[in-house]
């Protein structure tokens, strides 16, 4: 079994280097990995290693480095070889949604790495339970779910498909705190984990209400900005009942049950944009609309917001008792 | 019709000056107001004062205030006398959820002011259509939903009843500039509003989950703070999706649509909750355990997050492209 006693001396494998990828990998760096990061896209190559140091320089703006960068970025080896990982404890998969793509990767991981790695992917839409079947040795494959970007945020997700030994998850939430995230472990391998099974609660109603005429996506937005997000980053859902006192729930509760949507298919605006290639504010085609420089100022926004928020919420640590 | 040249000259009451109504009621006078403050429990107004200077203390303290408390402080009449309401603009009613004592109170309002008044309630439980039958001048009611703290969150929801005249919520919407606010306008009376529509889909979804044994509250809170709690206050959540890119939302909605609860039976533990007067970290008995010593740094936490993250908002304005 793994331990952790020596954790920052697990070689990390990386594979996928897209954004997420990329960001990851600048993640496992400033915890103190060695990492090799396999491109299967050899066009990503190049690119690669300029967006790593971009994400570097950012965490070490935001305070996260103790080290001068280039001891950071020494310690990954970026290439097109997947047998580099052989020495890996734990390898990564961060390449797109699709599962014939998922299984050609996975493949020539296992053919790379020992029979004692452990292999873990990005996936936040395709079951693990699914993805496990097809790996020689699903017992150490489970989901390791991140978010954007992955080196200043403490969101993780550890999830386990029904075939994962439950140990090797453990070890991950043990190794996450290496990582300086706060990870939650999900043991059964529900659609979306957690993060996502929520949220796409709310958009489903969202969504609803704006098809519906009742309410525009700015008002929408507006509400979740100045009420939710008043208060979410320290309590959290259930936290917040308690906050509110609870006495008035079930008044409310039996008004607004019935009312919220039921609906099992997909409101036609998503497929509309899916249709029209949009990418939000990546391509200025969106639920919003945008000029490129608006879309620019909105990424600069985030950029400075993640790093405010990220150091906001370390000021509020769990168990909040430990608050300053 | 109301005009807002002299938005600071209208004298606003407030009726029911419990936590809700204090904070509104410090709002107004951090705004500029006058402002005529009805107890409807005789027992409320000793303590009314002392929780509405407190609240200016606190408003002082995160830079609210740019004169002397006491030139706020004076601004307010406390009484039981709904007479003094006679020369009021507009009135906020704040009394609890019960459709009985609501009318009773509007009855009284309704006989002290002027025809020319509007009288708006601050419910979030009971439909503003249902309550605008019980005043005479249903044109002139609305709902005028806030956050707590009132005087530190930019939330504000108006919503018009079936036979509210628009133009009244919209001076209500430019009066909200005077006030701070980020209002949202609800031109048709859905049930919950727009907040509270969209997070009971959320306590929907992660009650259905917790039931079901498959989440930890632990485990969703934890998701919410670090994840939806890092984006959250930037963007909302329609924003959040054109940052996201798009591009793998309908693997996703196609999968966990259907997975969604559609439950229309409140969850028994909220049940459970009432029964045993459970007021979350207002009496120590909540989702979560709780003891003395506990609730207090969360409550302590609570005040201090509120005015961290006022001001980190406050550097993202809406539009983002007045971004510093």
């Amino acid at each position: 079994m793994q331990n952790t006693d020596n954790a920052k001396d697990v070689i990390v494998g990386v594979v996928g280097l897209g954004l997420m990828g990329s960001s990851i990998i600048a993640s496992f760096l400033i915890a103190g990995h060695q990492v090799i990061a396999v491109a299967p896209l050899p066009q990503d190559l190049p690119e690669a290693y300029q967006r790593i140091y971009k994400q570097l320089v950012h965490g070490d703006h935001s305070g996260l480095l103790s080290k001068p960068i280039d001891s950071y970025i020494s310690q990954v080896i970026i290439s097109d070889d997947y047998s580099l990982l052989q020495n890996c404890g734990l390898v990564m998969e961060c390449v797109i949604e699709n599962i014939e793509i998922k299984e050609s990767v996975f493949n020539k991981i296992a053919c790379a790495v020992s029979k004692d790695a452990i292999i873990a992917s990005n996936t936040s839409a395709i079951p693990i339970s699914t993805l496990q079947k097809l790996v020689p040795n699903p017992k150490r494959f489970l989901g390791i779910h991140w978010a954007e970007p992955a080196y200043m945020t403490r969101f993780l997700e550890v999830t386990c498909g029904e075939d994962t030994d439950i140990a090797y998850a453990e070890w991950v939430v043990e190794l996450a705190g290496l990582w300086g995230k706060e990870p939650t472990l999900l043991k059964k391998d529900i659609r979306g984990f957690i993060t996502n099974r929520l949220m796409y609660a709310v958009y489903r109603e969202g969504l609803a209400l704006v098809e519906n005429g009742d309410v525009t996506m700015e008002d929408a937005d507006k509400a979740f900005r100045y009420d939710a997000g008043s208060w979410m980053t320290l309590m959290g859902i259930f936290r917040r009942m308690d906050f509110l006192g609870l006495q008035d729930s079930l008044v409310a509760w039996n008004a607004i049950y019935p009312k919220l949507s039921n609906s099992e298919t997909v409101p036609g605006v998503m497929q509309e944009m899916v249709d029209k290639q949009a990418r939000g504010i990546h391509n200025q085609k969106g639920l919003y609309p945008y000029t490129a420089e608006e879309a620019e100022q909105w990424e600069k926004a985030y950029t400075q917001f993640n790093e405010d928020i990220f150091k906001l919420a370390a000021q509020y640590p769990s168990p909040v008792t430990e608050v300053k």
